[in-house]
């Protein structure tokens, strides 16, 4: 019996969708029918969603076994009320892969002092090494998929890396701890803070004016997790009077960045379009095929999301 | 009986050498006097050596059971007809470490397209993420201790990593050639050139306007190594005709690089001043006592240099 699979992501992602969903089912031995729209809701078996995709209410879905994310965050979505079946989020070795590249290359941006170099070629020979990234402190915030492999990526280049997440977490090869008195010990001193935890009404401007002060005088805070783990208006303050030497962010409260942020011309703020990590389809569609073949071979899916923290 | 060790680096450089050094010589038991100056060049033992430094005539110093370099690049020294004592190149924990994070961090610059963000901050939102590094081609020319630290970094983030040495060297975890067969191959479809090679008379030039008609059109040669690895009149034609996209410089022909050099004002180089590797005294000392210990113990001492092949 042919398994219902209602794609409900973008329209112009259908593209790409379509052919990466096709040959992932396939290898995992499915037999599926894919649409992208159907006469009764109640025969659809799994939604492969996003946020921009079309469905609000999902009422009518009687049927569904699972709602399989297209993204990594799901907080526009743990919230829907109509939602009650369960929730995947997308874990896609591609996302994580740019992520880690993003991070990775914008930390070491900042640590070699690059700017210098590709701002001010002026013919002055100034033959000043940087430190070594075993001198330099990371605040890594948030231990998820995500943040693990930043971590290891970053530990791996020897510098070292303390990650922090809100209840106790693991993660081979670095220091970590956990509560308030763990963000306070993780953030003080550091020379550089990155952002990769899940937004929920706990972490909400985790960065703000009294954990900004915390790292050492012009730290990097690098955000590319979820634009609100930012209070703009200490962060713009902490940059004027040089607590916090530079920011790259590539997640905000408003996206698209509106052309007259403030952000976009200072000086001190490097803004990227939120490009750090993009599902990829031909790898997101693995993921989502995996989890549905153990659906319906009777094992536990992969990343449900646990609604009462909110994912 | 205490052993001579000589200091003959440069003078500005004995200030953080001289406790780096004894203290060194401390922690591997050697009972070592110190000294910038002799009354009897025969009675000296082992000479601690950068081309900085006063000495250039070998000669006098008769007894002399190694000559320790400061530096990892022999090239000024190893043609020295006075030189008949054993030759130790550098071999630094901390050398090693920036050479991987100045790659590192300038490969990710172009792959992730960072200069547009740094640069083009004009208000426009263009969200186009990057490929990921498993997409991207690195060549990587010379497989010494410094090639293969690189290799390695950049393979464990993913790139695609074929090593290259005159003579074949297998390193974990990358694809590696030799020969000019191999070069051929190697550079072939490249997005990244890297030249870590030694300087000698058959590496030259080994990036001239045949070989950089290789990589794929608009890679980017990242040159950490030595200047004359690069034909410098082929490279600004190849970035003229667009064959090259960007070279990133650190080491040249003739350095300060004089101000009224083309590749200071050119918007397609980018010049740092010789940092991608400096030796720190710290790691630097305990490489030489190490050395000096397994010396007088009978031991055959690390990193003799090849006189042959140069390095």
């Amino acid at each position: 019996m042919s398994v219902l699979v209602l794609y409900a992501g973008s329209a112009e992602q259908w593209g790409p969708y379509r052919p990466a969903l096709t040959r992932a089912f396939e290898a995992e031995g499915l037999d599926v029918e894919l649409v992208t729209e159907v006469e009764d809701p109640a025969t659809v078996d799994y939604i492969v969603h996003s946020p921009s995709g079309p469905i609000r209410d999902f009422t009518p879905y009687t049927g569904a076994k699972a709602v399989l994310s297209l993204w990594a965050g799901v907080e526009e979505i743990v919230g829907n009320a109509t939602l009650t079946q369960p929730l995947v989020r997308m874990v896609d070795a591609g996302l994580t892969e740019g992520m880690v590249e993003w991070v990775t290359g914008h930390v070491l941006r900042h640590h070699l002092g690059m700017d210098d170099h590709i701002l001010n070629q002026d013919g002055t020979w100034r033959p000043v090494a940087p430190p070594l990234a075993r001198q330099r402190r990371v605040a890594l915030l948030g231990l998820g998929a995500l943040g693990s492999a930043v971590g290891q990526a970053l530990a791996a280049l020897n510098f070292q890396v303390t990650g922090w997440s809100r209840s106790a977490h693991e993660v081979p090869g670095l220091q970590c701890l956990s509560g308030d008195e763990g963000l306070e010990a993780t953030l003080k001193g550091a020379d550089f803070v990155i952002l990769l935890l899940p937004l929920t009404p706990q972490t909400i401007d985790v960065m703000n004016a009294r954990t900004m002060a915390l790292p050492t005088r012009g730290a990097v805070i690098l955000n590319p997790g979820r634009g609100p783990l930012i209070d703009d208006a200490a962060l713009l303050k902490a940059l004027e009077d040089g607590q916090i030497g530079h920011a790259t962010l590539d997640v905000f409260r408003t996206e698209p960045l509106p052309p007259e942020h403030p952000f976009w011309a200072h000086p001190k703020v490097t803004v990227t379009p939120h490009i750090a990590s993009e599902t990829r389809p031909v790898t997101a569609a693995l993921a989502i095929a995996a989890n549905i073949r153990r659906s319906e071979d009777g094992e536990p899916m992969m990343h449900v999301v646990d609604r009462a923290r909110g994912y």
